[in-house]
């Protein structure tokens, strides 16, 4: 056998990390074919892409025939892994959605608060499409969806599409692995951490080495400050002493957005006059990835691509395709459907969680109730993306006035308003659903 | 049959409304005794009121006898009722509670936010002291509590107590009723709110009059402005049309400092810096309210005390008493176990919901699901209220931390610890469980 | 305000009854046009009931329109009131319904078993008809419904018909609490029965009266055997007093069909040697009452009605539009949506509750948990009735073997088969859609 | 590391088997002592064990040292696995709960219906004691319990001993994979069978191999009559076409008393006429398999055990303990807390189910949802466990008559008193809770 991946948005500076996976994996997952598919303002990006990943091919004597392509129905005819990691909007409608709210005294980020939802509303109708289509034309294929908010897409995908083979993922669980494997000095394969929660608002409860339960010891390094486990992308967290022993819950790199509120809006603050926003920053350095990626005599994947942020998002992919295409039944943390897993958030809600992964998909394994001290917060994240989603379908501007509304980094009900009406008018044009 | 009714923390200025109210039902709640209860520091007042009180029976011609003693458990002997209205540390402690977190720019309220989590810490030890010397010596008797944070106090003494008569109330659902049939120039007992959420976290999502859905007239008289439903002691609301036409749900007085809080804030901070804070003002109109009381010509409820706040109480609570006296299967609105009447709670937790009022207590009357706009986010204040419980009975430092940490006002994981610090050690007299 | 009340299945033994109860109500229930609708098979049989009903609103001088038609379409015409009180295939097919289960060895009853879901599955097709044309020529019109089995059918209805006002009634629990007042010799209007379950299979847990628990006092009553609170047209009753102290529910005559199978089977089988099955018996029954309905010298409803069983029929539904009209929030037993009141059952399910009745219908008290005696048996039939109206709605075969399979009354893999094909053959006539 | 093995009930006929499989698995579970406990009236069975496992070991050049002792406590300590096979009263005590409940027509079996429940009776208090020495003695060894009613008797322990570390298992899901295995013609490690429900009322949902989905072909062999999966000690099954095209599940060998309950209990007592209660057959049996162990000769498991029924609970429990002590974290069906991964079922049910296995015990993976036409049954069985459980724990008669009452093989309001009595005073001796 022999299988056909298909890269919704495979212009994206990201995409040499997985076509090094895939190359790679060649022993245990034959992928035979791989199709890049962009949007006509993608073209130059996506030939540049795919000439580097055939000279990356030919280097490690691979089998594989890569194309690339903007008609994205043919692309996706035989598929058996659609992977989406898509920006509507591009790289300046992240501009938008972390300036704005930064001007009315909010944070502004590309996956939290108003222009996580921001970001919500764009994709989720571009990717219901693709979800239609992959019905239609592979409907045996799994979407594996990198997009962010990708808890929020992942939910929309799987409740409102008539495609249920839909898994989200993230690098942020496998990073808290890998990071805490170094903390404690073993390897990552052996550390299992109890993840509970929703993307990007996931905690650990507790960290297993082989069984044995090491958390206290993964407190006690995270408080001698000796390690810092965050993320690339993410500035160095700082959390209090008080906060790790009281809680008692390992936090993903983004809960500085919600407990450190004050302090993040600040430096982000600064960091715009100083920089610009983020957008911005990422533009500059996407453009000299790009310059790189033109070099003939570039191939493989340069260094500098793990500078960018979002490490590891490879490894998390393809690892998910080969346990799937192998039924491995090993366990990985992915974005799917609840289902009892978690009794406290609704049965039909899509959480980030600890799952066997077999040919049929990822198995939740059961996590029981949240412990106290975070299960009001995760239920209110989760309430405020069923209102993300719900907006995003509806393009009622009601809808989407309450999920601001609810938003903890909003939750202002005058501001909320502000807020939202510029970034609607900021995106007019990704935005059909909300036109009158 | 005649009744005992014993009111602990008679001293309150409150006091005279209730006995009011005591007086005037005579016809169908046939009160024979009055016990005013009050500590120590209280005795000069709850002679002031019980020697008000008798000169308002006399007045009446009422056959009640009415006394007062620091001796609680003789008091309690064959209680009907005891009515709770007690504040731990006095006015002073509230202006603590107020004072603190004002100075870390946040909130400062003795209900919600860090005030009211430090209130509640004070005053559970005490009434859970009173719910076991009730269980002893008036075992059949029903617990009126008015004490703040009413609904969390409630569901401490439900279900960490031994007595389990217990109902928590509170007067705004009253207030909201009846400004709801102001508004609509309609008698209030032909207006029935569909209320749904927790004590001062409670929204009204219908509003039927005899039976007709009027909801959507509420809501247009609302932005019409023409009217504004606030009870006394809390600053005119100022909701916005698209919260209104959005949320569609009637907010209560204290939302504001939820879904309004930097102008509340900022309104807070300035009155602060002009009149001390509201402990102060509300210290001297007592002391006024107190002088009033002493003048032997006063032979009645002085019209002043509606000006204190709180007004209505008396009818909320005689009203309660009446109905279960008599088992008048009425629909009151009053805080009471959850049991499933909105399923997105826990099971155990106290909620302010309609309950037909019968002789063996309160029966909620069941209200589903709550409306997506505001799950989350009273989920999230009932697990922010379980942790205000369960550190309220440990005294453990970290339970009350967390408390702090997902309290939506605060929610700072390194203010809580600043501000938590501050307010244990200003009211350390009143917090033996916090003792090292 | 005038009322037009609709009753599908008008030509009913039982009609008298309902229309001597509304015109008694007039003072508070201004009915002023009544319609009895029934088919042609029952042409002449709703003559003479509209005849005598002319009869006896002429004796009680009321100013009612009473007409009859087999034009359910144009009856329905602004309508505020339509009861339901059918028969498909009349007693002809209820005699199969006893007959054929019988013959296996099984108990046949019209409304429990093998019998009951075969109802089920004549009556929702038609049923859902009627909504579908309420819901458009009298929207606003509340649907009473009496046809049994009467749960089942209203969960269909409220589940599966756009028209969302519809409530289930039944008699039991009004006879219940009547024979239970008679046991206590206290007045009815006295007495709360707190009933757990769903229809004819509701449990009375406690008894007050005037509020008072009297639980114990009515096992007491049951135990001295000195009542038997049974209703007419159920066998008289012999519970164990094992069973009443130990599960110390109220069982309904009902449950002698689950907990004294063998015993009721044997007397079944007796009685229908000697008269054939208990449809038979009411045939001869409907025929004499007919006779007697058709003299022209009866001018009210006759006494002998009240041996045809199903007595109160009539107060059950008049107090219930009464209630309904004059949104009176008065406490009635109904069947209608669990919404949370039974946190043990699914949240769309229909139970049979106490509720407040007001003019925007049923609202149910909650109830809380099932006691765990019987927890699982009132899980098991509602499962058991979900399959059922899947079934009813599908017309699928296998939907209906495994609705057989887990009756209580069936649960034979093998039997349950026989028994479905033959009744299936039997009433082929009235089940369209199990035809392939 | 060297570990070491109790086996409270040494002197089981079973024994060997165990033993055999410690043997074989030195290699990757490193046993070096195991001590067989037993009581006074099994003193002679237990040596007899004892020196035939001594020559297995032997035989097999093991380092393992096998004792045995009456002396549970002394044994207790320093354990690193327990396992509990007991069997309170013997097979006397066997033949009652066959004999009583046949002699009264009902389907008397020792683990389900009467029979099953006394035996819960007679096991958990005497479970409960080992459960507290363990707590005490060797507080970080697992329990695992092979004791019938397995479920019910994990249930007792993990909601009500102090001891958190216990496992149900038992070898119906073990044999019904190797069955299905064998039917499709594949290695068992291959199939992964989707199980819902509870110990002997457990339900192959979809049966995967290699994680393709081939449920459909598995249906259409056990129709083709071709195979039959039933287990040694369970006779042939023959589930009717209808039954396993429309509830498209597959069956456990014990659901044939809940739907094939007149068939089996004709064959039942057609068998005891002839031969006796199958308890006394198997005394034979363990007759005659002592009479073989006894033989200086046998060095090894004798193939005659296979006969005895209950096959590969050696592997059963060989390959958990395995998996505990590598931290395996394979898949395999043992009896835990649900905890939401059923969330029909109670959140503190233990239920059987697919678990990850960890050194931290068995997590389960998330089922979801009951299918409909087992949901209900599945929910009745739970809830007459639960009853089974309390009276155990309370002795009180009426919690022991409830649980009879429920349960779908007794039923009878009357018949339940009738064999509760009698069976309370058949094993009187060993019921010391239900003493007054």
């Amino acid at each position: 056998m022999s299988l056909k991946v298909v890269i919704i948005g495979g212009g994206s500076s990201y995409t040499p990390e997985i076509l090094e996976g895939l190359i790679e994996r060649q022993p245990t997952l034959p992928v035979s074919e791989i199709v890049l598919v962009d949007v006509e303002a993608g073209k130059e990006k996506v030939a540049t892409i795919c000439q580097l990943g055939n000279r990356m091919i030919e280097e490690a004597g691979a089998a594989i025939e890569l194309t690339w392509t903007l008609d994205r129905r043919s692309a996706l005819k035989g598929a058996d892994f659609v992977s989406t990691q898509i920006r509507v909007g591009g790289l300046a409608a992240r501009a938008q959605d972390e300036r704005i709210p930064l001007k009315h005294g909010m944070i502004g980020q590309e996956t939290n608060g108003a222009g996580g939802i921001m970001k919500a509303f764009r994709t989720i109708p571009v990717l219901m499409e693709v979800a239609k289509e992959v019905q239609e034309l592979c409907p045996d294929a799994w979407m594996i969806n990198f997009t962010n908010p990708a808890g929020i897409v992942t939910e929309a995908l799987l409740n409102h599409s008539a495609h249920k083979k839909v898994i989200g993922v993230c690098n942020i669980p496998f990073n808290m692995r890998h990071s805490t494997a170094e903390l404690l000095q073993v390897p990552p394969e052996d550390v299992w951490i109890q993840f509970i929660g929703l993307n990007h608002f996931v905690f650990g409860d507790k960290v297993y080495v082989s069984g044995e339960d090491r958390t206290e010891d993964v407190f006690q390094k995270l408080l001698s400050k000796e390690f810092d486990y965050s993320p690339a992308n993410i500035m160095p967290l700082d959390w209090s002493e008080t906060f790790i022993q009281s809680a008692r819950l390992l936090p993903n790199p983004y809960h500085q957005y919600y407990f450190q509120s004050e302090k993040v809006l600040e430096k982000d603050l600064k960091a715009y006059e100083e920089n610009g926003t983020r957008a911005e920053v990422v533009q500059a350095l996407e453009e000299s990835l790009f310059d790189l990626y033109k070099q003939e005599s570039l191939r493989e994947k340069p260094k500098e691509l793990e500078q960018r942020g979002g490490a590891f998002y490879s490894q998390v992919a393809c690892s998910l395709m080969d346990s799937i295409y192998n039924n491995k039944e090993d366990i990985q943390t992915v974005n799917t459907w609840n289902h009892g897993t978690i009794p406290d958030l609704p049965y039909d809600a899509v959480i980030e969680a600890n799952c066997v992964i077999t040919k049929n998909g990822p198995k939740p394994i059961a996590i029981g109730e949240i412990p106290a001290p975070m299960r009001g917060m995760i239920q209110n994240m989760k309430a405020m993306e069923e209102l993300v989603i719900k907006a995003s379908m509806s393009g009622d501007y009601k809808d989407a006035y309450n999920a601001f509304l609810v938003n903890p980094l909003i939750q202002d009900e005058k501001k909320a308003k502000v807020v939202l009406d510029e970034l609607l008018e900021a995106h007019e044009d990704y935005l059909p659903q909300f036109k009158r």
